[in-house]
């Protein structure tokens, strides 16, 4: 791998990306109540974001599977197509979804309108994403009033706002950075990413938005894109719900002056590199913040005989409910893993499997061959009691290896989600 | 369908089937105590079953396809091979699963041994099963006290003592038994099944030994009970973990004296209707007993245009964790429910979704053609806050439908897990 230095700015760390976040009141006026207008009033974050770039952009994305699809996924999509790929800025809101509902598509074209006209480009160079309730119809006057807004406040500094405005559950921003050299130009790729629970690897999960200044083709950013969504977002389950809204968009202005990248560039993989760097990273956040998580699980499986086979088999482990309660409850309980590695989907032979706990204040075997074996309860807790836990599963059966990223299931995941929509 | 009376008896309701219960202390045997070999003694429930035929049984099975298989659903497998498929006793233990542990095997043939020598048949005529935490070593010495003291409580009134003896996690004790006509003969089919988490539909799921007087060929029970499966225990999820030793046996006497049923058999399809009402109700009941469950849920997807599609799209609705605690807070979110159906693989139309909510205390439509709709809250947390909530699903593109059973997601579930060892 090349050498990436992470700075800071997300989606505003590469050159020629303006960013700004408000307060508009979305979630308010659905609950019947006249919005403010002001600006972030004390105790109410930013729920609406824009991001504008200096240059029209070349765009990829990847988008959920859900056969339910939120108004915005359509029109965004629709909107690629029309111009082949490219997009000059992004209009996102939390607090609603904008999906399941009458009209929808109209409410996600008009925020592409509003957007449009306020920035002086077409429509169709806008991407649209929404956050938060399904099933109830998303106001378009608060939005309406806060684009004005918006525009007047795109910085270069503008990253923090708009990270903050696509929270929902999030208890904290997801924004990470990188800078890398290609062709001796210096290039930087960076976003910010939303999401904490209705988390399920299979496609892109939650919003993310990446700009980079690096040049590259439109068919090498989504090859680029689709590639690593698969080793990162697609990897991460908090709670095996696929949102209707997923959403994963990398932006690419070319300002970094490089030589045009393409799939048979030598510069393609050192691009790629940058991009999981950030995009694992940003993956590690969303885990770590899952919906009342206590502490980030990852697990990685290795000497697998395929790299899907060690993607199924470390996904299984961090989607198990009994395993990430076991976690919660720092429990080293070897069966749950064991157990949850043997009903991945794929085919294996589980009998030489060897399993570690790890994290830093040590590292135990607690399982050998396909057996359980005795071990020091009281080391084992120890280690399970850090913020951030390793679940190291060897099957010894090949040399691929594959990580997932998850946490663990807590009595304020079923608090959060008891009455999510008050 | 036929006609079935609901009858008491569980696992000893059909003629000529006895049963037994007693505590053996396996758990406090596995933590280094000494077993005091006393029957039940105060506060200490029964861990060890044993069910005998009076005549030898054709008998049936569907077992886990976790690729981690526990050493006693391995050992009857080869036992019914050996035998083709015939049965005369179950020996049966919980608090430990005797899985993923060296020698498992060995023990589980040495359980088989202890039960043929004392009952004077073949090790190869019984079924033997374990039930309980995963990766420890499952000591003989307690059960070899205790299958002399089973062999002496054998009667035909023994289903209670066995069927409190498999329980883990449960709170209650799961039998259920029905009566019905065939050729004039009167039959019977009783069962009693376990289980409580790692409930997740494929395969069968938990333990479930049912028991039936009537004479069915060997390869006509098993298609029965393939079939019955699909549509029943497979349609059963608490929280999407598939336990390593599941199993679901049935032992067909014969005694009641009807022409052998055989696949051709006009009376096929009532011995399959009258397995179906037990093991519904048994699913049922699993499903209600979830860990740390306060209200059932059944989703029942209707209009479809597969039975394949009906299951799938109701399995998903209940396997959603964000439903299950939306359930658990009588929290009418018409989204997440849409939500999890379209993230069903199959693939189907879900723009004409329709989506209600029922119980006791009434019916609501929340979801028409695919959008959420404006509905009474009231109503519909009135609804929800009953004991056994129903979630219909019209899909509105066909005559197929299928249901699924499962259970709220609640703080308790997390407690339970998070040190299920101790």
């Amino acid at each position: 791998m090349s050498d990436f230095k992470v700075i800071g700015g997300g989606v505003c760390a590469a050159k020629g990306f303006k960013a700004s976040g408000v307060y508009c009141g979305i979630k308010q006026t659905m609950n019947g109540n006249i919005p403010d207008g002001n600006d972030s009033p004390l105790g109410k974050k930013n729920d609406i974001a824009m991001v504008m770039a200096d240059v029209v952009c070349n765009t990829a994305g990847v988008y959920t599977s859900n056969k339910v699809k939120g108004a915005p996924v359509i029109v965004t999509k629709e909107n690629l197509a029309k111009t082949g790929g490219r997009a000059r800025a992004v209009i996102v809101n939390s607090g609603n979804a904008n999906t399941a509902v009458a009209g929808g598509e109209d409410v996600a074209r008009e925020m592409c309108r509003l957007t449009g006209e306020a920035l002086g480009i077409a429509p169709e160079e806008v991407i649209v994403a929404s956050t938060g309730v399904i099933g109830q119809v998303l106001p378009i006057a608060p939005i309406e009033q806060a684009v004005p807004r918006l525009r007047e406040g795109l910085s270069y500094e503008g990253n923090e706002a708009a990270a903050t405005a696509i929270m929902t559950t999030d208890t904290v921003k997801k924004e990470f950075a990188v800078e890398f050299e290609i062709g001796g130009k210096v290039c930087r790729i960076g976003g910010m990413a939303k999401g904490s629970g209705m988390i399920h690897p299979n496609m892109a999960t939650t919003l993310n938005f990446i700009t980079t200044d690096c040049n590259i083709s439109v068919s090498a950013l989504q090859a680029a894109l689709s590639e690593t969504v698969k080793i990162t977002y697609n990897c991460l389950c908090v709670d095996g719900d696929q949102s209707t809204n997923d959403m994963c968009m990398v932006m690419a202005n070319g300002l970094a002056g490089n030589d045009e990248i393409t799939e048979n560039s030598e510069e393609y993989d050192i691009f790629k590199s940058a991009l999981y760097e950030v995009m694992a990273n940003l993956t590690r956040m969303l885990a770590k913040d899952g919906e009342g998580a206590t502490r980030l699980i990852t697990c990685i499986c290795g000497s697998a005989p395929s790299v899907d086979i060690a993607i199924a088999a470390a996904k299984s482990v961090i989607r198990s409910p009994l395993v990430k309660c076991a976690m919660f409850g720092a429990d080293a309980n070897c069966g749950r893993i064991l157990c949850a590695i043997g009903y991945t989907e794929e085919d294996f032979d589980i009998s030489h499997v060897d399993i570690y706990y790890s994290s830093a204040k040590g590292k135990i075997k607690v399982c050998e061959d396909g057996v359980c074996i005795p071990f020091s309860e009281e080391i084992a807790k120890e280690i399970l009691l850090e913020d951030e836990v390793d679940l190291l599963i060897d099957l010894n059966t090949g040399d691929k290896s594959a990580a997932a990223w998850g946490c663990d299931m807590t009595y304020d995941y079923v608090k959060i989600n008891g009455d999510y929509r008050s």
